[in-house]
């Protein structure tokens, strides 16, 4: 059977993650790999863990954590979530909330809300590339969010109406994203607002690193600064997303949005059409240890990831060539390196495998305009201090190599 | 702001289930309810979870189980389903395998994979509203899926190049279907893949139901029939979605996709831009009870729901006007009755619910062209024998002076 004659024309657009591909070929033990973007799973809450799963057998909710549940997720998490939430400057009520599986499923059904085939979606460069993978099933046109004034609104309206559609959103992730480690401050996101509003469109605000700070002062979610200018959450525009991944377990897949009632009652018609709920018992185990642990157990991590981040600066400070730039990121997990132009960072990862065992992301994937080929992308959650050590030395070898 | 100005197109196809929104006011305790679609929680395997989860924990597979994992889904599990699909006349090996969240996510990754707007999707009058619910996002036609040869391939692709697209696939519920508890025989399979031929289109197989059968043959499923003409399950176009939902839990929210290769390939990706994968954790601990429970359980469901479908069918016989017609459904959760012409389900429900404080859920809903308003769908999955006695005779009662 000829299959591409029956897929939709959307199925042109969906590629292998080079990184996923990648992380594939990292079971060699000699390698050192600052390739993964996950955290460490010896942070992981598993005593707690094993003890909420044990609870809700032992309770008697088991009937309900086995079950079909609502849509809009369980209701207590949700709760949780509220007064969380309330915490950072967004207050809300529960219908505010939608669990999604994972952060990378609100991407996929926001994308899925606003973009019609050729619509426009504003986003950084370099950008979050599951985010460019969610947004691209639904066929929309990318253009660079510039948020300084350098840009009109007419001037992004008029091209995306050359591109065959409006401009829906802008998406960015605003607390040391991936890949740049780089975060959006608080002029930036006024700004950013502001944009939004002159042109009339949605803001995404990922947030999945939000909790993951290691100095410096948070800077307000773009959400709580429109709610301070609005009044409520049911006047904004700024959808706001979550996730436990980072800061609890990935291997859950529990996340969630946070925005206007108008926005998360479509959205529960797209959860309950696309899979009807996230899991049940996944939700009551990340309740149960949200509840009694979180505030306890995301500052063990900070300190753990903090010591790595400031470990991987003073290496590359120590091996880089001076013609290599750095981010110098307040949190997260990632560091993102310039490299002098011309340098391609795929044809260095290929050397590097190849002589230094060490293994990294090319930048390149994470630029919607395929630009950004002397970029790359280095991991800090994962590795201690001696990989650190190690693989920087090596790294910085082949670079002054390379250069 | 105003939302419908950035809202993609296929949101106006998005609409509340009328089953979940009915579901929400049954939990008054005086109401019987034959209206949900839901196993008996009593029958769920919880001493086996529970320690399926507890070993989790207890054998160090923690790191492993709160951590991201492959898209394509956990490999032990990938590797019983393996020999699950050989013992119903599907050989095939892991790579023919996905694991998705539910078999509603199947359903929603085979639209996002075939339709692109105003393409045709062949169902049955009716069919599983969540089939259509699922679809409804990638904005297609409907045509009705007759497949005794009364209408010719050319027709069907004339109807759907007049509808702007192409025909994309024919999807059907082939055991004891949600809604009408009806299974379609061998012949009907067989007219099925040769109309699939001869439009050169998919096959979306959906045995979310097919270890639930009480009495008369299995038939092989579409999938193992084409294997059967073709040699190889590479050359098949049947796509067979199936769910532990109904057999072990619907709460872990674990189905699976089983087809040729070039199609599991291209919902990878599909999967990794979504939701990177489903949960690690629940599908290790369905792995775990399936392995070790699954062959003495499931038989112990199935006599439970055989007696409650007997003893509808019995009650039925003793207080249904004679102008009323039900299906005898060999297996599954439900039996769809057929009233007098010019009789509403819906009208039928608001008395029912009035007068006799008995819930079904009215047929309409389930008939892509908005036919059917004189059907109604009743559960018997749920209730137990006193409440099955109890309800039908009231709904007899509310029959008989309706007709």
């Amino acid at each position: 059977m000829d299959w591409e004659q029956v897929f939709a024309s959307r199925t042109s657009r969906m590629k292998a993650s080079e990184i996923r591909e990648l992380l594939k070929l990292l079971d060699q033990p000699d390698i050192i790999s600052f390739a993964g973007g996950i955290p460490d799973p010896a942070l992981f809450p598993k005593k707690e863990f094993e003890q909420a799963f044990a609870s809700i057998f032992a309770s008697g909710e088991s009937d309900t954590a086995l079950q079909y549940s609502v849509s809009e997720g369980y209701k207590p998490l949700r709760q949780w979530l509220v007064n969380e939430m309330g915490k950072i400057g967004v207050p809300c009520d529960i219908d505010n909330i939608l669990i999604t599986s994972g952060s990378q499923q609100a991407l996929d059904y926001l994308g899925k809300l606003f973009l019609s085939p050729n619509d426009t979606a504003l986003v950084n460069w370099p950008t979050y590339l599951g985010a460019l993978g969610a947004f691209n099933a639904y066929e929309p046109q990318y253009d660079r969010l510039i948020a300084n004034g350098n840009r009109s609104a007419d001037d992004y309206k008029q091209q995306a109406a050359e591109q065959g559609g409006k401009v829906k959103f802008a998406y960015m992730s605003v607390d040391f994203a991936n890949p740049t480690g780089e975060t959006i401050d608080a002029n930036e996101r006024k700004n950013i607002l502001k944009l939004a509003e002159e042109l009339d469109i949605a803001i995404i605000e990922d947030a999945a690193y939000q909790a993951l700070r290691y100095d410096g002062e948070a800077h307000a979610p773009i959400l709580a600064v429109e709610i301070q200018q609005k009044g409520s959450i049911e006047d904004c525009r700024t959808l706001y997303c979550g996730s436990f991944s980072k800061t609890l377990a990935p291997g859950l897949r529990v996340g969630w949005i946070c925005a206007a009632k108008s926005v998360i009652t479509r959205l529960v018609l797209m959860k309950q059409a696309s899979d009807l709920h996230s899991s049940t018992i996944n939700q009551m185990a990340i309740y149960k240890v949200a509840k009694d642990h979180f505030e306890t157990h995301v500052p063990k991590i900070r300190d753990v990831y903090k010591s790595r981040r400031d470990k991987m600066l003073v290496e590359l400070e120590k091996h880089m060539p001076k013609t290599v730039r750095w981010s110098q990121p307040e949190g997260g997990m990632f560091v993102w390196l310039t490299l002098p132009d011309g340098m391609d960072g795929a044809e260095l990862l290929a050397k590097s495998l190849e002589t230094q065992r060490v293994a990294f992301v090319p930048g390149k994937a994470f630029f919607a305009d395929g630009s950004g080929a002397n970029t790359i992308r280095l991991n800090f959650s994962r590795p201690d201090h001696a990989t650190i050590e190690e693989g920087i030395s090596r790294l910085g070898k082949l670079m002054k190599e390379a250069v």
